[in-house]
């Protein structure tokens, strides 16, 4: 269970690291939009590892075939079936994991759970599932364009390098000129110079990813337990290696007054928005309100680290291993698209819903 | 739409502050569980307003009536139907609300959405809501009694004064003890202190709620969407006013490397724990390993303030309002209940769930 | 579970009996639906027993009491809550039921599934439960009014005494002058007296219901699981003592060749219809095609006899039981709103839906 | 949407007749199932086109690929993604169908919904669509032999050749002996003689299909919508050509008395059956009795005919056209697995939600 999402426009996917391909199920894509299997391939880009030096070396092409539901490039309304092969798996390299369960892995958990799983590469558990997120993702992207709706995430902290403007004071268009993906220059090189610092301790990183959707227009949302913002935080947390979520003034908003918190609405004519400040990230009782939604996601460290540690195994007994094989040191900057991906699956779902609520 | 929760046990809810009644259905609980009334009211009593100096003077007397589902106190499998009387509304005290939409509440984005809108005393909007959600949380805490599963949430932060100690520090026995629910005397005064001065400001604050749940075994959450904390998150996400979720390490765990962060297996024998630490909060993977899960929910501060601000109204004018009528300046202490049944709700549905997976 | 229906506009019920009130929850009504009460209260009368001498003389006022999302007359889009009390309750009747299984009742397999039942007057086995279906079905009328759609139904066959016609030969405004429902009265006749026979020698009927949707635009139905009449069939199904579903030429259908069978669009506008025959009951691949949609519903001979039968024990003894109580001979003429309520639900859900289709 | 079927055992389907394949993902299925694959291969091909003359000659291997879901042969309880490759498709032979819309087929309603449809081999409305549901059938029936329940269907009227006996007068095991699929060797011969006789003429047959579930537990089936019954119906209903269904009595029960019609409950240990007939077809109330399930479902004949017609092109014109290509000309026989495979996902996503039902 649990490999579906959304109500109206829906995600399953399928597949695991070293199985025969990833795939998944796109179904309630309204008919009549044009695919740009450009912009398709290029957000599955985005996503891949390999892509720079602060990234996993494995290499995939990482194709999209679509098997259904689009007819000369426009879909059709009917389901799109779609996989992305495995290409470059090495599953001997995961035998010495048969039966240990890593620390901070879902080793143990899944073994709890299913009593079989397939620990090659962390099978279903490994982050190659976000794949079918993305494809989902950029189809998704491509419905609100239509809207006029976009939604850009960026880097905004890496381990203690964080990031001290906010939104509205950065270049967004130069989020993706950097290998971490954040849109301020002398940020990006503190966290490539802590990134390879910490590789060469055999060490991992964590970080924040801060995700901006602007053009959404009031009204989206279902209270009262399908908030807007109960969708984001929901599709977001099942990111892999996701610890929190918050949106608008978000954990710092609970230590200020509500007289300072309050977004005052704007004279009329004075500005184009609808409130002085935006605490609210565009999101008022569930609902958009017109005004930027925007978020952020934690990222825990990785948990392979390149040093020996505690594991233990099938018989319950602690042995001591060590990472090898091919990994990240910090799973933020290749994670930016996928948060984008999984707030334009819900956004679509919203969108599309809206479109019932009145008579 | 999103007036429900859940997919096996789930709650169907319905009410408006000033309508004739709150209610809801709980459907899918298992047959064959006695009903525990006396818990169940005091349970509502823990969410009702006008319990102490520092909550709204509100006073209802929130007695659930069970309509359906129910025989000799002993749950039939058939779906629970209850209402809970709105016996205290001053409809009239809300005429001035009904063409202007206060700062930061709901008010425009519903009349953006549907059109028309419920005005008097948030409607829909209002926490009053969340009484349903009591209910049901109350019956979902007795199938979780079942398992030896418990929830226990208290307040860990009121606007600016923050509980320094963690939770396994505390004594939770104690949350009960005083009229902001900190299980800490201490912090507990000075929360109360900084209420009373808000108050006289005519201001009103935020807060942090910290939830624990105990004894969950390993195995709870269904990858890859519906992660045990992915649908926490939904869960508490969904409650009025909450503006993040993290759970373990959380924000703070993004600025630890993999080396510390990773919870090593105990020694066999040595305690009685899987691990030695807890960042994972319970969740590796999206699924339980049995440890303690925990999390962490901030509230924004109340928007309704006892002073003079800007809003909109129908013409979209600016005009000057002035909050009246009854009024909590921080919603955190009547809450804990609240985030409580929604985690419980939550748990009880991937306890059913998991009886389903294996063969 | 199982106590939902609806993907968009969804009714959830709850309510046995002898307790205390039935209920349900319309969640995904449309805001701006002007609510006629007097109609709603009128398709309850339709369902209520007692209204002649052919059934049952329980006499409840049926009263609805809507609690919830509706405002002056208004839908809001939250969701409407509603209960109807049970006033006629007379629980000793059923005391000699409690350990015993009556004969092709669901008795023994809630018994089986549950452990626990409540078996007074069927608990929520009991067609009483089909008067929430009612008050969702009005509400479903309403939507469809708007969009110029009826749906109508009718006795077609009780017990051995069947229609000739075809209803595009009968006049179903005539459908409420008799006690039967029936639209021709020579038959109606002949079914009102079939009724006091068998009712005289203390035995049951059963029927047939057919119904009629006119005026659905072609586009309703959702490929590949959710046809059209699959949750045409899904939705009458669902109603106590059906035993079989059809539309268009369903049974009869499958002894013609396909050169009869396959409806001939018609020569452009030599008639309003676009075919000149409509086998296919207005559904194509499970969508409608704008030509009226029909379908038959079959309802089994009540279980309730006044006649000694076959029972058994909770200790797995045959015993001799005989029904007392209020029983109606046969429950096709007061189902004919129940099955025109359903049906409605089906179609405004599929209306909704059908507004997420294209881009 | 409408592309999932099931509650915990899902079935979601892709796939256009014509496009690169056909796929699915089961999600849902327990772990620690062993999967015969040998077995589901057969059921696809007894589904398979081109296995006897009175089917239709395409031939494709109709070789199932698994993706994910399983290791060494187990199932681990994540998802289960497959694909069908379309080997035989010869585009070229519906460029005259691409602005026509032919009478009884879902050309008209598919274009009048999404304004686009892949008219190639009817695209998604193909029954080359049932290809998915038979793989995921055959996945159902394993877990279902765990629980010692075995699903068969055959064939029990073609045209207007009908089988004059019951299930229980018939040897089953003999189904697949003819390419009828019709247990009765002499019945088998005359639909055979009426299948070529119809087949010269250039026309098509309907016909009906029974089924037969047996060793189901008592206690399947959730009230109050999602009956056992009504799910079945729902389930076969979606097959493609399909006009109704009955269960048990059926439309013939209709016609007779309570007294004939009740199950009495047979004497203690007089045989191994909880009751003497079986008029209820093995559900009362929506829920097993742990009798045989029994049901018919009534096809319609196909369609496409060898003979001359009207029909509609895109202009609203009407236009002369005559079938050619391969087509069956009964598709009864070739749909017993079909029928089979969605009683069996019912029946599993029953078997799970029973796990639920009581603490």
């Amino acid at each position: 269970m649990g490999n579906t999402i959304g109500k109206i426009f829906k995600l399953t996917s399928f597949g695991e690291s070293h199985g025969e391909a990833m795939g998944g199920i796109i179904d309630g894509c309204p008919a009549g939009l044009k695919i740009d299997f450009d912009f398709v391939q290029n957000e599955l880009n985005r996503r891949r590892p390999g892509q720079s030096a602060v990234v996993s070396p494995r290499n995939e092409s990482d194709t999209v075939l679509f098997l259904s539901g689009i007819l000369n490039g426009i879909t059709t309304g009917t389901p799109i079936g779609f996989t992305i092969k495995n290409e470059n798996h090495h599953s001997g390299d995961y035998d010495h994991l048969k039966d240990v369960f890593r620390p901070s892995h879902a080793d143990y958990t899944y073994q709890q759970k299913y009593t079989v799983r397939d620990h090659r590469g962390g099978g279903r558990t490994s982050a190659r599932e976000t794949v079918c997120r993305v494809v989902a993702g950029a189809i998704a992207k491509l419905v609100l364009a239509q809207y006029n709706i976009t939604v850009q995430a960026y880097t905004s902290q890496i381990g203690q390098i964080k990031l001290s403007k906010e939104y509205t004071q950065l270049d967004l268009t130069k989020t993706e000129t950097n290998a971490v993906r954040c849109p301020d220059a002398a940020a990006a090189e503190e966290m490539i110079k802590q990134i390879e610092q910490t590789q060469q301790a055999g060490d991992t990183l964590g970080g924040v990813i801060t995700c901006i959707i602007k053009g959404a227009p009031a009204g989206l949302g279902e209270p009262v337990f399908d908030k807007l913002h109960a969708q984001l935080a929901y599709a977001v947390m099942g990111i892999n290696a996701v610890k929190g979520f918050e949106y608008g003034s978000g954990f710092a908003g609970t230590a200020m007054n509500g007289s300072q918190h309050n977004d005052a609405f704007s004279e009329k004519g004075s500005n184009a928005n609808l409130t002085n400040t935006n605490h609210s990230g565009g999101i008022q009782g569930g609902i958009s309100n017109g005004e930027d939604i925007y978020f952020n996601t934690a990222f825990k460290p990785i948990a392979t680290i390149m040093q020996t540690q505690n594991a233990l195994n099938a018989k319950g007994e602690i042995i001591e291993m060590k990472g090898i094989g091919r990994h990240d040191v910090c799973v933020v900057p290749r994670a930016v698209p996928i948060v984008e991906a999984m707030a334009a699956i819900a956004m679509v779902d919203f969108i599309l819903m809206a479109r019932t609520n009145k008579m």
